[in-house]
């Protein structure tokens, strides 16, 4: 039978980084294209051990029903290091753990948006986020970047001459894919506008804690004292991603909106990995497993941008992340990143063409996306080398 | 700041029975209002079991992303159970695993719903789907039931006058709250219906193998064979729900655009409870763990019949489910099964009126659901009395 989709999932196409991902199925390609920590930073034997004993002491209790909004220690826990280690979050606010930070995205998004409501995005923009807000019938506008962040004197722009505008959504630190972060005079600006225009924020910060130099910035989530600034974070790349734990911070309005969403979304997280989260944290030092990973993850980074510089044209130019997962390449203008990823395939290569992340799905980018924490070092070598041949010949 | 809430997210109001559940936090209170099996009914040493295998071999897999659609082998299992043990599914159609049955209704819901459409309900029906249906802006359409179910001719005066129709929902077996199973002979009928005015069957079917006595009734998706019923199934009653590990049997075109809908929810279910599922699945007999349940379930279910004809004067009916975990009460005409409830509450027992499973949340009903699997044997024996005293003071 002929099926009837919704019209704004019928609209959804299927993306065409598909097919560049379809290589990932032949074990010989290396692949640049993925978003995770590198597997060897899970806290594997830690995790093991404080599942060991949820098995034995308290398994019949994950079993049950959980409540929606989230186990309370692990709520508890969340909130108190945000503000403690952060000051993020206010007496007004409260937390509740989803699954994954996937999640509060949507949740939010459905919580806020009737179909045809404008958000504003980094441009270019996390995919997941921008199909989430695709599939609740949202329109979005990109603001151009440069390497302090989001363009405020364009936002600005927007704002002025856009209506129905609900929320800017902003990755401020080690943006996904760009790498970049938003200075700290950018993120005051970014809080006053939404102001000025009455919009909120949608902070996604799954990354800030990898941080492998320079001084950290304060999340605008801590700057916020009027409930406009709704903080998206995640255990996923700091502990990991399978077991889908991630959280929402936000005023207790919209967090009682959101349960409701998330009621009839899942009812609830699942409650083994909650608990399992809830007692790492009370008896390992998550702070000390943080700086490991950052070690780990900043040989691989400073790998990949050494082997970029040996190997690439210098006609293409690669952003120098203080942290995160991704580094973004450029073409010089008027060249395709999608065409340049298609040729990169073919060496058995896969990395993230640029215009995945445009807020227009036709939308040209001569930019790509390159994950340097999953590949091993000798692969990020062989991997730039490879990139570094192509871009000769594409650019002849 | 004043938040602009969705309009349809904003028109959902909080509960009334969330008052009645407040009581919930004395200990002292029995409850009859949940929708649990016994947790004892929960293979707990057989599931630490495998969750200790999984630990000890794969877990580090466990703690990556995941794909979308769900772990294949949880994925190949639970088609070839369905279709070898029930005769349910085609060729043309595949599995998702979603985090628990809420999420194939939500998932569901949003794949195919504009704003305005209209989705066809039992009335009264499951709370938790009409929710979901609310919160992406469906407007409901309620249809009464007989102890067969779903009454057709009723139907197809809806589907005859009504436009805009995108799905019918059903619990076909021992529905919820109602606790009762449409006849195969209804089930043809609205197979029929739905043909004859071009929609949509959800068949959600959580409690079907939970039969304490008769005859088990094909499922509707059996009798499909043109792709017209999706089908909500879970292994939260089965194995238990606080794992969150649900599925959808559906043709593969919806799949492929749920899964879409999946990916920007929650990205996927977490893995290591679909592997322990799935090893669950392989290594123990999960008919023989369905038969230990059934019987004590059934035990309970009886002495709550028992316990209801003992001590509730007889204007008051309640059905004789041949499953599932429900009975439902019907108060006589004219009288307000939500004040009842209060009532109850007063007595330390609480139960869910019959107004929060109406498709109108304004409106009336002189019913109220009883769950008989969570309670001791002697706590049903006490419950029944207290509500026994109350109803003969409420009937004065």
């Amino acid at each position: 039978m002929e099926y009837k989709i919704a019209d704004h999932i019928a609209a959804m196409k299927p993306s065409a980084i598909r097919e560049i991902f379809k290589v990932l199925v032949d074990p010989e390609v290396i692949a640049l294209s993925a978003g995770s920590p590198d597997s060897s930073a899970y806290p594997v034997k830690e995790m093991a051990e404080v599942g060991d004993e949820i098995f034995a002491n308290e398994f019949v209790t994950t079993l049950g029903y959980g409540t929606t909004e989230g186990y309370t220690p692990l709520r508890e826990q969340t909130k108190k290091r945000l503000r403690e280690k952060y000051q993020t979050g206010t007496d007004d606010d409260d937390v509740i753990i989803t699954t994954g930070g996937q999640q509060t995205i949507s949740l939010f998004t459905q919580t806020m948006i009737n179909k045809g409501d404008v958000i504003v995005c980094e441009e270019p923009s996390f995919i997941g986020a921008l199909n989430a807000f695709r599939s609740f019938g949202a329109q979005l506008k990109g603001v151009p970047m440069d390497d302090d962040g989001m363009r405020m004197d364009l936002l600005e722009e927007v704002l002025s001459t856009t209506k129905n505008v609900k929320f800017i959504y902003v990755i401020p630190t080690f943006q996904n894919p760009s790498g970049r972060t938003m200075t700290l005079e950018r993120r005051k600006q970014l809080l006053e506008l939404a102001k000025k225009y009455d919009v909120l924020i949608l902070e996604d910060n799954p990354y800030f804690e990898l941080r492998y130099e320079g001084e950290p910035v304060a999340t605008v989530k801590s700057m916020d004292t009027e409930g406009r600034v709704v903080y998206a974070g995640s255990y996923s790349k700091v502990l990991s991603p399978g077991m889908r734990i991630g959280f929402c911070l936000a005023n207790k309005e919209i967090i009682n909106r959101m349960v409701v969403c998330k009621q009839v979304s899942d009812v609830h997280t699942n409650m083994y990995f909650q608990m399992l989260v809830s007692k790492y944290l009370d008896k390992y030092d998550l702070d000390a497993h943080i700086k490991e990973i950052c070690e780990l993850h900043k040989i691989k980074r400073d790998a990949m941008l050494k082997a970029l510089e040996k190997y690439v044209d210098p006609r293409v130019t690669f952003t120098h992340p203080n942290g995160g997962l991704f580094i973004w390449g450029e073409l010089p203008k008027g060249y395709d990143g999608f065409k340049l990823c298609q040729e990169i395939t073919k060496k058995k290569v896969a990395c993230v063409p640029g215009n995945a992340f445009l807020t227009d799905e036709n939308g040209v980018s001569n930019g790509f996306r390159l994950n340097f924490s999953m590949p091993s070092l000798e692969n990020i070598e062989i991997a730039c080398q490879r990139i570094g041949e192509t871009v000769a010949e594409f650019l002849k």
